[in-house]
């Protein structure tokens, strides 16, 4: 058994680097915060033997050496970074909690025979720098680090300069290595374990999702002599376009989802119509055909050319349904009845970095409830109790995969 | 008669001031480009004999006294600060043909009665720091100073430090002077000159207008795994406000305007529902009582409390319908017969400083036609004969009323 309590000091701990007024946490990728929890972790990795080591994305890997190191190496992690009014769980657990696996082994007096990897990836959430899970699509060899290098963030900071600026950008190069398994336990971030009240989810695979940048482009005049007919409004043009687009989506069903993450003017004063507004799409269903033909839809219904007004969708991402390997997911279903913990299989609504490994080998997923469903948000919450089955269940996965 | 090719030399220099590509000019209040192209006007009014000061609220005076300085001065003027995506002529206009009337009496060795103050009010625009006409609306005792200076701007730089920042901090307190006369030359900003043909109007008042801040509250979640149905979201709740706000103004006529200058989501992730969109409201009528019913309307809809959903307004700005003074009416259609001008008595659409002027003294102004009626967009533009004809009125109005 892992000891909960340690990996609750842990968890608190690390809440405290870009703590926020109401409980959660900023800490946005590659940010000064995100650095000095990192480097937190990286002392309680020394403290236990593991050696830490940084690629050319900022991932951070530790090395926590087996008894036969010629096999290939397990990786276990997740990530550190957070939404800007992120919580204490999404990504944080799946780090923390590897690590009080490696550290009850060690406690236990229990060497692995395969060396682990406990890997941090680098801006999972994509919320500072857009696509998400950027470290491990890049590990992954799904996106180009040279052109990743040039997104920039709100403040127009580039990804490279602010690899830079934090201490992040590493000596190695970042590139696959070969593993026996990869092993990632998260928050459910959603609903379905929480209402059917079990306390494990085998993930069978991730939905498919789809990123866009959508600008109207219209006219700026003055908010006073203007009449209302001689307008070239984007606003206006915006109030229209919403309502297409989530009705589309609510036809699709249940499953469909649709979220309008950012709108900006690109001037703003109040006494004029903007000339353009900016806003971004995260549609997202679980069967990819759904998915493409709902996309198609939305990407007509964003291109438009009406006189003055202008309507552009850019595609910014776009990361295809995935299934986990059937072998992990028994692992992690035996070590549920070892442990005697029921356990449910599900898909997962959000990406994660478990979805560019799986390209790469033998890749599985474990979710825990959280209360309400509720993630991406300060109020985010996991029992002590939840967090502390989905680290053993983390630890038998281990074991058996250790075989 | 005044100059026109001087007049067009001067607004060609002072749009090299913060000129933008496409034409126009973004020189907002109290920046680096506006003290620029004030410095440059202030030594052009040096040149002329004219004895520049500051005051509190950066509000810049340049006396030119008259031969019998016992009298009431006339002010003149304008401004210099433009929208971020502004004009060449909006405000400069006003403040250059005052020059240009001067440069000319003095050519032709006519020396005023009364002095001329001519003044370049600080930030009529609002559009970096709200609300509009502050430097007037202080000089007129409608604003308290000591409130503005807290005013911040998008980068969080309060009106205080900008007015430091930018050297227009003035020695003089900013108060309220007597005079005999104040008048305004202005483009009209809309479209009722361009299509009566006429190519002076005779402004009788200005319409009322509204500003508003109105803060959608939602409840930040995953953009994947949360189901729509469980979403508090504030984007879906704005797209569903926005059509029954204009909706609504729609039905009370076509005087009725509504603008929405700015839109904002709280946070930016392309995955998260943002907790809270905020945005700004510009709501005008030319008849106050219809506007105040309108406004009552507005406010009402904009206040809600459903749940996790919050709907707040708070009022920025309030101007209510002005009526200009009839005998400076009257010496302006009087100086457009001498001229031989055809003219149109109309109300103003947009707000200027003569707006706070009208409540110390005796306030007129004079708009020439624009094309298309555009403004607050980088297109603006006037005929250089009627920017000439607008400086003619302008002279002979002055040299009436210095009778
Ligand atoms: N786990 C998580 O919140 N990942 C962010 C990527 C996504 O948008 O699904
Ligand atoms: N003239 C002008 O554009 N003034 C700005 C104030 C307003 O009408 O909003």
């Amino acid at each position: 058994h892992t000891q909960g309590a340690r990996l609750q000091e842990r968890l608190q701990t690390m809440a405290g680097f870009g703590a926020l007024a109401n409980g959660g946490c900023n800490r946005q990728a590659l940010t000064a915060e995100d650095a000095a929890g990192r480097d937190c972790f990286i002392n309680w990795c020394q403290a236990l033997g593991g050696l830490p080591r940084r690629d050319s994305m900022g991932n951070l890997f530790v090395r926590f050496t087996g008894s036969q190191p010629e096999l290939l190496p397990i990786l276990l992690g997740s990530h550190l970074d957070t939404q800007p009014t992120g919580g204490r769980y999404d990504g944080v657990y799946g780090v923390l909690a590897a690590l009080e696996v490696l550290h009850s082994l060690q406690d236990a007096g229990h060497r692995l025979r395969r060396t682990v990897e406990l890997a941090v990836w680098t801006n999972e959430e994509g919320a500072r720098f857009a696509p998400a899970m950027m470290g491990s699509g890049v590990f992954a060899g799904v996106f180009e680090q040279a052109e990743l290098y040039q997104h920039r963030d709100q403040q127009g900071i580039s990804l490279r300069q602010a690899l830079e600026a934090s201490g992040q950008l590493g000596s190695e190069p970042c590139q696959p290595f070969a593993f026996h398994a990869a092993l990632e336990l998260h928050i459910e971030q959603g609903p379905v374990l929480e209402r059917a009240g079990l306390p494990i989810g085998v993930v069978t695979g991730v939905q498919g999702m789809h990123w866009y940048e959508v600008i109207i482009q219209g006219q700026s005049v003055h908010a006073g002599p203007t009449p209302m007919a001689l307008r070239t409004d984007p606003v206006q043009a915006l109030m229209q376009l919403l309502p297409q687009l989530y009705g589309r989506v609510a036809e699709a069903g249940e499953e469909a989802r649709l979220t309008v993450g950012s709108i900006t003017t690109s001037t703003h004063a109040t006494n004029t119509v903007p000339p353009q507004v900016r806003f971004t799409l995260d549609l997202r269903h679980p069967q990819q055909a759904v998915l493409e033909a709902l996309a198609a839809w939305v990407e007509d219904k964003c291109t438009l050319s009406l006189g003055a007004l202008q309507i552009r969708i850019r595609p910014l991402w776009r990361s295809p349904a995935v299934a986990f390997d059937a072998g992990c997911q028994a692992a992690i279903a035996q070590a549920c009845d070892q442990l005697g913990l029921a356990h449910h299989h599900l898909v997962s609504g959000a990406g994660h970095d478990s979805v560019y490994l799986a390209r790469l080998g033998p890749t599985g997923m474990i979710f825990i409830p959280c209360r309400d469903g509720l993630s991406h948000n300060e109020q985010e919450y996991a029992t002590p109790e939840h967090l502390q089955q989905g680290a053993d269940v983390l630890l038998h996965t281990l074991l058996t995969l250790d075989q």
